[in-house]
């Protein structure tokens, strides 16, 4: 059974795949794919997502040439849930510059956001 | 302004929430949040989830002991997903008895589904 059977997409036909650096184990990033964009991840082994504020195929990279490639695909136990280890070209994944998407840390009162990680790129430039 | 004030909530009221092992980086599961589970999880800095199954909160490990010491919560550039770095008391996450719900790896050619990583501890004994 090919997997692009195997998940269970949700109501709007998308499943969340967490994108996680291969070398260090950084979460770099959690995006959706729909069926077409999890086909074309396994085929090309580079990350393509669904971009659901436009309502289209998101070919990480496409532009700015910081594509994913993608070393290995798992996936959860209730097979709703996509897991890819990336090398992340470019070394940024998220569109603000920074390595990580995930690069706010809420302070332990839960009142704050504190910056952690510092800038790669600068956005405007891409 | 509060973290609870901070997330964007889907549609039906709930946010992603990855809980990543803080020691070694592997990633354990996603489950999802509402806004109370992640109140409870700031204030009580253990893992708290919202069951979509039962419909109910989720306080990972109330019954199998097996809870999540959360070290350090993250916030991503869209605030629509939740980074948890957490200690998995019992050193398994998933109810396989895996230590991570992502134990399962697509072969290359997207056809198989390869189980890695061994089993912890015998679910049917939780």
């Amino acid at each position: 059974m090919n997997i692009l059977d195997s998940v269970k997409y949700d109501a709007n036909g998308l499943i969340p795949a967490i994108a996680q650096d291969d070398a260090t184990g950084d979460i770099l990033m959690m995006a959706w794919m729909n069926r077409e964009s999890l086909e074309e991840t396994v085929r090309t082994k580079k990350g393509v997502y669904w971009s659901r504020s436009r309502r289209s195929l998101w070919r990480k990279g496409e532009e700015s040439g910081h594509v994913q490639d993608v070393k290995s695909i798992f996936l959860d136990c209730d097979a709703d849930v996509i897991l890819l280890r990336v090398n992340q070209i470019g070394g940024a994944a998220c569109h603000t510059g920074h390595r990580s998407c995930f690069y706010r840390e809420v302070s332990p009162d839960g009142n704050d956001l504190i910056e952690r990680g510092k800038i790669l790129f600068d956005p405007a430039a891409v």
